[in-house]
């Protein structure tokens, strides 16, 4: 599928500030980025660096008081592969590749540690590999509301797992926290997400499953197969948008993504909320 | 400086189980491992991985039911730099290499985002660098009590920081988070502590300054150069001694570390509870 | 049921200190006390306090450093109603008395702001009054594990609901929490419970419904007709059996609660975890 | 000094709803209700509790679905005795009237469980009494910014302890802890605040001290002489200014408080932001 995708963002600098950006849309072999432009105004340098463990696109900007507008857009096609998802196994903690150890470990918003007598009670007895985290997931879908508005920065797994509300950050996060409790490597994925309504950003997640990575939505707002990744990360601490050492105000921000090849809204979603599409 | 050290952990597998071990020394430009040993008992093979981020040595064992006795001992040689603290200055986020910012993002007992507005009022007058560290080491030590037993696995900085005790673990993702908010990566270390009282594994923190990591150690318990690092992480999520997936049940463990070469037991420890070493 | 029961408490005081004691039976139409005796070795005098509103009995002590023993013991006749639970209606908010209103607020333990989502998803289709309470006490009983030593003095329900474990008071705080989120006034009762094994102090709760207190025990580790209601309060914090003003060394603890009419252990018990005594 | 006061509310009740208000002045010897009305558009029957414990007013609304205006005037009398705060002196526990010892209890907004190491190293050796309380609400306005919008309604007084901003709420529920935590009772007050600019309900804390609840305000936002009482509580949960079990959209509220006998608006101001009226 090819799309075009992109985003402008608005901020008023208010003292001397250095910015990192993570909105550019990442390579891999089943994404090629195939055009892409970042326009700073007024114009400045702009420092790139793709992180090595995950291939994030990092940019730093230093900058002085004043106005700046960032517009990144992007056409990036993506080639999902698809799989029976009853032939996705989960690999056995004795044989993951030591690796993807650190997904299996707690982070700042994915407390799994807290969840795991919950998990083991609810998952435990269910088929492990693809249908253990496609549970996950329809249970997600089931028990929490998604209320624009619901969550703070400062939100964990462990509050929507109480309040049971939130976005697709706090989807995101409550999968990954039951997954690694359930000693499933899992890892947060911010993105631009098609048919996303209203146009945002998005954030979904990915389980360690049968020797690769497979991406997972809780919310069901978009086809998995719409998924363009930006980033990769233990959880969102990992891949925010934009994060500034200074002082800023920011206006309200613009996202979008579109199909190119006027590809059926619907492929690859499925009512189980999940795809099957390898990373 | 050469020491002799190691730990002995003995298990009861209670069910067929996998074991992620990290107790053993760290290698590094300044910290040769002469000899070392790891033996179990009963005899079985182990997997071993040195993480390519941190180069912490992990093992995996995979377990069936029965006794486990795990003995590690090992000579290393330290060859701690020594610098003027007055010289090492702080490196603006403007002009820190990619790579560490990471470890300038919240993590699960680090909770650097919710400590912000205190480290800036507590901490941003003081002089950028070196200083600015060894304040935040000297404030840990006169404003948190150290108790053995006080925390337990869940407490975060955030739980420290307002109850005000804790032990070594504690005291270093205070000073992680410190450090974070304010802009300058800070990382977890365990280790073997030499004179630690009573003998135990150890934890201190690193902080980035000037282009290299920076050994601090906030509760004055050991002198820093008497520090042998095993593993190195965000906070101790990453570099928990023995994690298991199964059952097990653990009897009390023993941890020693003795100097070869009949060091002064005070060599390098200073007032300020800070080292000046390089790693 | 006539009961004969008590306690016996062990003290080395460091320093002068208050201390204020809640352990006495408490009185009431169907809460005898026929006979009581508290013995302070050393003797010394204590003030004696009824609150009003609850009718709990705080005992003074204003101590020296030494030794200090306190031993309490009763004999209580009670006399529970027995009501056929599914004649017992919810009061509706519009018809509540307003002096119970207190009891509908969230409180230290009992965070039933955070819970309301969930009870209503889960507990809002259930018919009104006694059988939504009996059906919080089922699901705490079948969704919590029941582990001595699991949590500590800071544990809120909240932390309960996430983790799925505790003990009495946990339970005790969780079936409160969701009958407040539910509208349904609900206040704690510590207690002597006969059966418990092992013997210790005791926590319940009650609900407010047609018009009365009804008491409530998901632990379903005694039966109710054999609790002795020793404080009633928003939750623990307002019925500690021992809060001291000062520094003292605790010596393990006796309690002990007998039968004295030779009663049928299991009078009383229901499978459903509920009695239907009122207060 | 004379005042008159009052608030306008405007609700779209959404479905059949019942309301608890706490939004009239309370009557005592320092503060006399000269006259209020209450006005119910359209015109509905409401019922009135006074608490016995706080002569706290509420007001029970049932309504249906529909548009609700509610709007309350009063114009009140305070009589604010003034004291010399140097000879105010502090209640040992062990001569407190016991009908006070729940407000050196924790609540649901006051853990002063989790603040009472911070509390005794920060406030211990300060004189005991008025200077004490005193120092406490220096320490708030000193160390916490006040922020329009910063907390929400789950906040408690551990974070704004970490995070050190917050609104008036907060100021008052960090000033109960630290006192319940050094063993002085302390409650929550909502009130009218006079010159409060942007005119809102506001809320400070009382403290028993000599014998005498005396009302401090940590926020230095108005004169303490110029607060006319409404609720008085353990914290903010039992004074809720609107309490609904239904559904209900809000509309902004309109709150006013003006002089009506020309005074100093400076009067009972003092540089430690506390008067010493007794309540």
């Amino acid at each position: 599928m090819r799309f075009t995708l992109g985003c402008e963002l608005d901020y008023t600098i208010l003292q001397p500030t250095t910015m990192i950006l993570n909105i550019e849309a990442m390579r891999g072999s089943q994404q090629l980025v195939l055009s892409e432009r970042l326009e700073l105004t007024p114009s400045l340098p702009s420092e790139r660096h793709e992180a090595k463990e995950t291939s994030n696109l990092y940019r730093r900007l230093v900058l002085q008081p004043g106005q700046l507008r960032i517009r990144y857009e992007a056409e990036v096609q993506t080639s999902p592969k698809t799989f029976d998802p009853a032939g996705i196994p989960e690999v056995p903690v004795a044989e993951l590749p030591l690796a993807v150890l650190p997904y299996l470990y707690p982070s700042r918003y994915c407390v799994s540690d807290k969840l795991g007598r919950y998990a083991w009670r609810e998952f435990g007895d269910i088929a492990r590999g693809h249908e253990k985290v496609t549970a996950i997931c329809n249970w997600i879908f089931e028990h929490v509301d998604y209320i624009g508005g619901f969550s703070h920065s400062g939100t964990s797994a462990e509050d929507t797992f109480t309040e049971r509300a939130g976005v697709c950050r706090d989807f995101a996060h409550l999968g990954v926290s039951f997954c690694r409790a359930l000693g499933i490597p899992a890892r947060f994925v911010s993105a631009y997400g098609w048919q996303l309504q209203p146009q945002d950003f998005h954030a979904v997640f990915e389980a360690y499953l049968g020797g690769r990575w497979y991406l997972f939505d809780a919310t069901r707002l978009c086809p998995v197969d719409g998924i363009v990744r930006i980033g990769i990360g233990r959880d969102a601490a990992d891949t925010a948008f934009v994060t500034f050492y200074g002082q800023v105000e920011s206006a309200p921000k613009t996202v979008w993504i579109e199909s190119l090849d006027g590809a059926d809204p619907q492929l690859g979603w499925t009512t189980e909320a999940v795809s099957v599409s390898e990373v």
